[in-house]
């Protein structure tokens, strides 16, 4: 059982996580999410949570008080706690795989402007960032990083998917997805797909998945030729593609 | 007026929407969202919208009829079509912008293991990452982008604010944030935020702001020190602080 404790003036934004996988994992047991917001833990008689900047600027930034006081009230200190903020180290599947296999972790979502420093400081939070945009609060990136990384917490996907989940996040982007009808408005599925020929579906499974992580990312196509392992158990003719697109790059 | 349709089989997901900048965006009338379920166009009499993969593999894949015939009859390809996906192109300031200068867009939300892909190819349809990590449906993906873009839009944020996000997205990552009380449990602001010196006080946020980028985003100090128009206008203090941390890159 994970337990994950989510700091936030907006409890009411996190209705998707009942959804789908996350609910499932929380009604199973494998997941328990706990929603804190820092105005409760105001002593301002406005329950006032955040104050203009020192030194000027745009924007309002979060009072320590009422964080300092609902982190040491709800011990939520001794775990690691997190927070999500454009400034951070770029979330990857490495943080992840680190979060899902903690057994308490807390996220501090905060406004534009962010919290005052000394909070970061105190409670040595670890900033992360979802990506290079700016976001109105850190709401959404907070269910972003709980949602990816309630994947890997283990038994929450079933055996093969979470096979899947690895091989994506070591490999390739994903060759293009067909399905039923085979036929649809006069457009047809590559006849490979249907062939029955597994050798030939699996080499042009590889050789679709090379062929666009070229084009859009050969960033990843570069590490994934350089892993060794990545090279192992292949046929004769995955190896000549994988051959070819090395010297393509 | 910006119009974003959404194409998902969990509107529900959708309250975050509601929330803030976004929510006050759409009673200004600068917004407006409109959720579309593909499960209501599906013509199969069990309303289902996918089916196994063809070539095997893990997971299910969306039908292409309830995608068609939502797409069609809704006009949706008169606009630009994304498609949220971690084999697009990762998001970032000008996808946003170019977003944000649309008058209409629809962002599909497929599952895991994505939609038929013959949607993506008869509707042109551009596919978009939030970055390297996988989700469970591409809903907080497109929520993450349409607050991201909706602060683009012109109008949604005051005219300094906005000034703000330009300068963040062009530059470094912010500076450390301090507001009241001058002292908490014993911890104190750096002094020179109260200085009343401005002169001081801006040279200490840049300086902050290059030591923070230079540790966790060297290639977004080196970008900043590169673009001749980030010279211009400084003092000489700053200037000299600026040549001390391209001696560190």
């Amino acid at each position: 059982m994970m337990k994950i404790n989510i700091v936030t003036l907006f409890p009411e934004m996190f209705v998707p996580l009942e959804e789908s996988i996350m609910g499932r994992a929380r009604e199973n047991g494998l997941l328990d999410i706990r929603l804190i917001n820092p105005r409760d833990y105001s002593t301002n008689k406005h329950k006032k949570v955040d104050d203009y900047p020192f030194g000027g600027g745009q924007g309002m930034v979060m009072t320590p008080q009422p964080l300092f006081d609902c982190i040491r009230k709800n011990e939520l200190d001794k775990g690691k706690i997190y927070y999500m903020s454009p400034r951070g180290d770029v979330l990857n599947y490495e943080k992840l795989r680190e979060i899902a296999s903690l057994s308490e972790a807390t996220i501090l979502c905060g406004h534009y402007e962010g919290i005052d420093q000394r909070v970061l400081d105190e409670f040595q939070v670890e900033e992360v960032s979802i990506g290079d945009f700016i976001l109105t609060g850190g709401e959404l990136a907070a269910m972003v990083m709980v949602d990816a990384a309630t994947r890997l917490i283990p038994g929450v996907l079933a055996g093969e998917s979470s096979a899947v989940e690895e091989s994506i996040y070591s490999g390739l982007l994903e060759h293009d997805q067909y399905t039923q009808p085979r036929e649809f408005q006069g457009i047809e599925v590559p006849e490979v797909l249907y062939s029955g020929n597994h050798g030939l579906i699996d080499l042009w499974k590889l050789e679709e998945s090379m062929r666009i992580t070229l084009a859009r990312r050969p960033d990843i196509l570069r590490e994934f030729l350089d892993r060794e392992e990545n090279w192992k158990n292949r046929t004769k003719a995955e190896k000549k593609v994988m051959e070819n697109y090395r010297q393509l790059l």
